[in-house]
């Protein structure tokens, strides 16, 4: 019997991914050469299908990494020269303001307490600040920013580049990319594959900064998977070197399965699933969400408060075969996260509800 | 019907690979998360195999990346303060170097024409070169740098660092670490493995060097994947960010196949194989080993001249339901390269030639 994973990522597999994997086995994508034209297709298949799900315009760039943490250096490193700035409201926003002072970058944050979430009229950034990074979905706390707060605020400054972390949402936001100059994610959140696989998008402006940053003595814009190395490589649907191509191969397909079911439909089903997740949390005894403000509380990933000691909850669903994922840190113990991707069903999370309940 | 690829990476699968993967998919490892005890057991037994087959001392640590490349970056980031020296014999040696002029550092090179090698008693390693880079398998040429020739330079420099590039190679090479630093390579060739992986050996110099440089206000010694990081999650078999868990457990698996053969069995089929393909390139009218000095001969990646342009060769191999390599970059139409991993049995071997010999 196996379990149903509600965890934030590592997460549960997208029902398909298993024929999918079956197919790739059977036509040896594992093998083949990433200077194919075979390769070429695979790459060009899955750049088309998420730019129809996703709505991105020809001005960007889709790429691939390791992991969405490698995004974080590789966007520090390349339109970076002196100084960024942080919206700051969990531990992987915090963990990319960690990033940028390893780098030996001059980087601003603004806080707010594990929990609280960022409305565009609250925020002044810094005058040199070159890059804003924002982070759609804490992973850490299930706070969001909403997108239209995000484009407002590019709006008041238009001259600095925005990324957008959606790495546990992405394909949740509607994003506007005429405003959003990055945004990057990884494959075992929302798109339920499994892990070792990083997509950035960038536009044509991350890149000039890149070129330009590139060109000056005492700057390094790094040397593995920059900006303008694998935007020279995608001109041909290549990468400059060997990447993950059987995950590549699944991001494809699992996007096409989705743009089959259609992105309003899919948007629509989180909506539905999160609804039922908040409103048993807020009519629970045993539970409370831990976002307050309702505008700030993240569709994808449902953080609750637990009356009982959360490894206790854990433990009683895990017996049902389901499991959810601990509190962050320091929360370990007294919140649950319960993530709500589009590879758990509504009987499955109504399921998970009846269990909590009990 | 399967083609047999005898590329050199992404190569042919190794042949548990797809039960393996079969098994992984119904213990849900897709989904585990990479805090979990059940992930530490997977990193903690992949550290175990790959110690015993390539018998690794406890004074090095295994680490992941995304790819070996990423492990060039690395190395360079965390173990070079200015000078790095590198010899350079082909593309992937040269890429190398190119990496430390990307990132600033002050990089010397050692070349040789494409297809020729290196021994110990030819090198000057520069004063101030703090880290010296040696290829034992240049992937683009075919050309192999032996072992106790890079244990010789080692005793020559003691005080300086040493890495080795086996990429397309490992486990191939039985080096000493007691005087090899770091090694690194990736798991698409002689491991039989989908692409999306690099593991990276380091000792305690490498860690003693990052954490001095990391002291340095002026240095950084990168964000992502540095060697202080890995090496504190390491102690719990963790990793800093979500690594490719997937692979990491098939990798565990085919390395304990790969200790049921035992090291020695595995490099004596190898040899074997290598022997073959050697005496039908020298008795050929139609091929001719590229690599003149036998000492230099790659036994994992065999590169030859063709006389009929390469592309009717490759085109005529693959009638044949057998997938072999062109000549990298310039060479790609007067030369063929046959990989010659674990993945391919004598079998395998032998009817390749013959399909060559018509």
């Amino acid at each position: 019997m196996k379990n149903t994973y509600f965890t934030p990522g590592p997460a549960e597999l997208y029902p398909t991914v298993a024929k999918h994997l079956q197919t790739a086995m059977d036509e040896q994508i594992g093998s083949i050469s990433h200077r194919s034209q075979r390769f070429r297709d695979i790459y060009k298949f899955a750049d088309e299908q998420l730019r129809t799900l996703l709505n991105i315009p020809a001005t960007h760039g889709i790429f691939f990494t390791g992991s969405a943490s490698e995004v974080w250096e590789r966007l520090l490193l390349n339109c970076v020269e002196h100084e960024s700035f942080h919206l700051v409201n969990g531990s992987f926003s915090q963990k990319f303001y960690d990033y940028a002072q390893s780098l030996r970058k001059f980087a601003h944050k603004l806080e707010k307490p594990f929990g609280e979430g960022f409305d565009a009229a609250e925020i002044e950034v810094p005058e040199y600040a070159e890059l804003i990074c924002l982070t759609h979905n804490e992973t850490s706390s299930g706070v969001q920013m909403r997108p239209a707060e995000m484009h407002k605020l590019k709006r008041k400054y238009p001259q600095k580049l925005f990324c957008v972390d959606m790495v546990s949402s992405a394909p949740y936001p509607d994003l506007d990319y005429s405003l959003i100059d990055s945004a990057y994610f990884s494959v075992q959140k929302a798109f339920g594959l499994p892990a070792g696989l990083g997509i950035w998008i960038a536009n044509q402006a991350c890149l000039e900064k890149a070129e330009r940053l590139q060109r000056y003595d005492a700057t390094t814009i790094g040397a593995h998977n920059t900006l303008p190395m694998l935007w020279k490589h995608y001109k041909t649907y290549e990468t400059p070197a060997t990447p993950n191509v059987l995950f590549i191969y699944l991001l494809g397909k699992v996007v096409e399965d989705y743009n089959a079911i259609g992105i309003q439909t899919v948007r629509r089903h989180i909506d539905e699933k999160a609804r039922l997740l908040y409103k048993f949390l807020e009519t629970s005894d045993e539970f409370a969400p831990f976002v307050k403000n309702e505008r700030h509380r993240s569709q994808t990933v449902v953080v609750a408060n637990t009356k009982k000691p959360s490894n206790e909850v854990i433990a009683g669903a895990r017996q049902a075969g389901m499991i959810i994922g601990s509190g962050y840190g320091k929360l370990k113990d007294s919140q649950i996260r319960i993530a709500n991707f589009p590879a758990v069903s509504v009987e499955q999370v109504s399921a998970l509800l009846a269990q909590l309940s009990r």
